[in-house]
């Protein structure tokens, strides 16, 4: 297998309509790693929220626990949420919710949940884009059911991984160029190419800015690849269960 | 689709190999319901069986929040395991033990962990027959690996439920069926067809013995189609990823 | 003292109204076994009945530090209830409702608390058999209150174990019997003879229909005598604290 | 029944061996408070008092969830242990390590679980009366078995309380006077009538120096009879399980 | 540095409006021990005090983790509240609740938070003495926004420990006195002399009646000192931030 | 007051040595923002670091619960660490590790806490520009003490907000500013001008790389003055209590 470039994306495939029940569902596959993203819908908001004429949309990161090479005990087990987990969780509702117009959801809530099936890097933001995917899916379900007038995503979102490996950036890092990764930075994008989050993160050295602005821009060129498959996915019929769509 | 009759399983398919990390790992479908059964080994014991020369099995279960109709909130949220999730997590552990020799597996631990997809009824049953099949693969991957002489897994073991509706026995309830069964029974058989776990409940009305016997008189009947798919589902080379052993 | 039968059951004793606060309460001895059963009344049910026109029986079972041989550290110290103990406490909760008319019941709660105060054996169903007539005594009192016109109990119900110890069959076992035995079995009957919950596990060897057969009619067998003893418990008279009723 | 006047305390019974398990154990009751007090030896100390040449004692103190007029949720339930819990479970325990020389007990540690079962006022101090006797029993069982050469127990301790109701004071409040009472306090004794722990709390009006000087008094006259019961109650022979011993 | 007499108190300074947000706060210092003591008002009730025309005053106390000598884990890390922790909080709520009248009050709470800064004995006491300082500033707080009419407060509260050291009594113990104290005591008077809680222990060797006379007459000496300062700080002006009040 | 300009700091002040008992202490304040940052020595490693022969430098972060202008309730009475606390504990601890050479540190542990007295916007890097100051006192003190004989500090690191409002980028931002903002950035960088750490979130619309160019840039325009105050506080003599450092 001939080594991938800096700038090139592992190979990334969206199955949409996934499962029966929830409202929306895909797989998504970056390289190995796979995660199972639902979106259910509930005609109920929380609390802080209600009478506002507004909705939400939240959002649940786990792993199974042996979704990575060493088994990982349940946090159910441990009585205690990871910390690790509820940040990307956080992450990944604050990504979501930057392209929704809540006053055009109405008064319910969207929670997507992103299960990590098979662990190889990148779970955070292959959580992220395959989570957008679902909620447009449940967004259209809820459009074809008449609940809805509008679609309110305002644009598409989706995140990808950069580091910095030996002094050199590299976009889409597995897991194992992540354990040797200087820097690890995640980017949440519109499709519109708009900045929504960026988080890196020295691991090892600090970093310059220069690096800092290479690595933005790998994420950057790998956009319009994923926005595509973002886009085919979303447009998969209910009835299409089994298709799976693959970058071009 | 003509009505199954009420001796007749559902569709059943196990994919061994399913994942790249665990030692042994399966998707098993029976019918709608889909679980992802891995085996963990630990090259160690819990400390009360420290020094005795024996291994343990151990199970845990879980559903996805979406893998039911409605969504169900993880137990991490709540800060306790959920008593149903504890009490077939106990069910499963109990019925793989009864088919190991602890002291021929040896001072480790294979730890199963039952993961719900999908739920369709009968989520602890296909558990329990995909959790065996994982244990199977994981105890061959050690013999492979040279860190097991002897096979310690003295039988195969395998778990069906039987109810009654409306007055008559059927065989396999999905989730529809179950909700209207006026009892529900989980059977745990071994491949030579003893009894290693009898769990009969009446939801409605109390039943007699003789609808306890046609019940596990049908359970028996399915032990042969079961233990097949098992058996061949355990012979799948690691390479063969993506093979589906089917009911014949 | 002469060894008991394999059919006979261990001295059984129920003592009514054990405490003054409780619209019902009992203190049941099996054997060694001690366990203090009360019923609470609620004037609610719970949020998921509301407005259903039904009532609900819930039980929660427990043991003190030291009903065991060795001391065992509570519950709410460890900040989890014990699989065990929610295991059982649902069991008993089931049993108990098999035989309650909900919609006769009214919108109200019955909660039965059963406290294992010394443990020797048999202490789910000690309490489930104790927890009938703790429930009834609290029926009676509604009833004698005039807050209920209709009695609610379609019939009595009770449990006892069976068990296979060295391929014998044994009815009742003792901590010690237990501790031997390939198998454990509960039956939950009613007064009437239908049975309510079959559970059989195999702690040593897998067993046979046959042996089921044998435990399931020792079971059976018990159900005359311990029914006795709950009738005549829940006709004793609220002044006649101190009355203790003995099988026959 | 004739009123019992504001130095007068209410019956009081110990059942010394009440229990077959432990190795200490009594019921107390207290006119109509009743309590288990068992003592439970563990030939372990805490983690802070490794190799340090001497022993522990602590408590616990809970509630049965009927024991009081209305059904109280148990702390398992809630995850986190109670506030009076907590409080009445480390006076037990400071007031019982009052009299015990830690050095001759030797490397092991006493719980002593006080579980009351029926609930009138005074259930702290009934506790600590009982634990003690617990605690002798236990000692005395060390005695027996040659673990102990000498007595570790320096003295008796017992506790009482005493409230000021309508301006007067009054020993040993029952439930219905400790609701009307201005002053609530706990007097933790030692058999030569030392004071190891006293607790006065205001929960209407404050109280003055006169008012503090005559509960202290009418406590220390509880002392002779209190101690009598107790020092009678450890005398008890293992055999005589059954013995009930009172007040003169 | 001469010795401190046995009658005589450490240096107290009281910051009051010590912070922003809150619409009471001062700092305590005695000796080297400082706390943050709060006051939050939130113009509701707990759910059991609701439409009964009443309000409500509640405390809590916590140390940060190194106001101690040596790093104390927080108690969200452990999940439990400290039994220590809680055992405070209700003194000093208790404590301050003696002096409030509440109807006066009003339908609303408010929260006392005393937050350790540094400990060196006496904490407890200088939070409920500094926590009486921040909940008169609140109310103060309420009557010029014309929120309250009357003044709730019937007296002023405070409290301060004394000790028995080598069979000496101590007013107002420091950390290296308290860790020799053979009995430690905690009085909560109101600014007219009366006793709101006694609280003694004996850490040591039981005490005496006329020790225990000593140690109440000492705490009711320095009553006058600590009331002139509670006094005095509680009529600063609200722009005067920065302002201290010393015992004269 | 003169408004900030868009590059401005807020007042910048620390005090070191602000607790007599942590090895190192501060109060850092950046305009009404206070913060208590501590350091503690264990002279342990976590178990997953133990023989390896280095050290570990950790953080935790909380707030005094009225530290804001409403209430927070704390998270030991949630029974959960809240994730947003998590989250600033886990970057402030990457931040300080990116300058600590963990053999130099030698196998011990370096706790660092924050716990904010007072927030008004920019808690967590106040946080992480105090507790860096207070690791250096620690520092100093195990070389003053012999303990370590060379610097494990590479550099200093602090750290600093910046935001967009009205579609202009602000440096440094207070709660108001902060509430109306579009983007929060937190900028940790080393004193030589390295990247430790870029956070940037859209809270209202997405932004551009301009946008996060300028952001960048004034953040580092910034350093020079925070690394100065940093530098003076840490050479502040031990003895020298209540000197306050402030911004040339």
């Amino acid at each position: 297998m001939p080594r991938r470039t800096a700038t090139q994306l592992r190979s990334l495939r969206i199955t949409p309509h996934y499962l029966e029940h929830p409202e929306g569902s895909v797989l998504i596959e970056l390289g190995s790693t796979k995660v199972i993203c639902t979106a259910s819908i509930d005609e109920k908001v929380p609390p802080w929220l209600m009478n506002k004429g507004q909705g939400w949309v939240t959002a649940e990161y786990d792993m199974l626990p042996r979704a990575t090479n060493t088994r990982r005990q349940r946090d159910s087990h441990k009585g205690q949420i990871n910390g690790r987990t509820q940040e990307i969780s956080r992450l990944i509702g604050r990504g979501l919710r930057a392209v929704v117009d809540m006053r055009e959801l109405g008064e319910r809530t969207v929670s997507i949940d992103c299960d990590v099936i098979q662990a190889d890097g990148g779970t955070r933001t292959a959580s992220l884009t395959g989570g957008y995917v679902a909620l447009a899916l449940a967004v259209r379900w809820l459009q074809e059911e008449g609940k809805l007038k509008q679609n309110p995503l305002r644009d598409t979102v989706c995140a990808i991984s950069v580091g910095v490996i030996d002094g050199t950036p590299q976009l889409d890092l597995d897991y194992t160029m992540d354990a040797r990764a200087d820097v690890d930075m995640n980017v949440v994008m519109t499709g519109a190419g708009h900045l929504v989050e960026v988080q890196g993160t020295a691991e090892g050295n600090p970093f310059s800015k220069t690096q800092l602005d290479t690595m933005l821009e790998y994420a950057l060129q790998s956009l319009p690849i994923i926005t595509d498959v973002q886009r085919r996915a979303v447009e998969v019929k209910l009835g299409a269960s089994g298709t799976t769509i693959e970058a071009k």
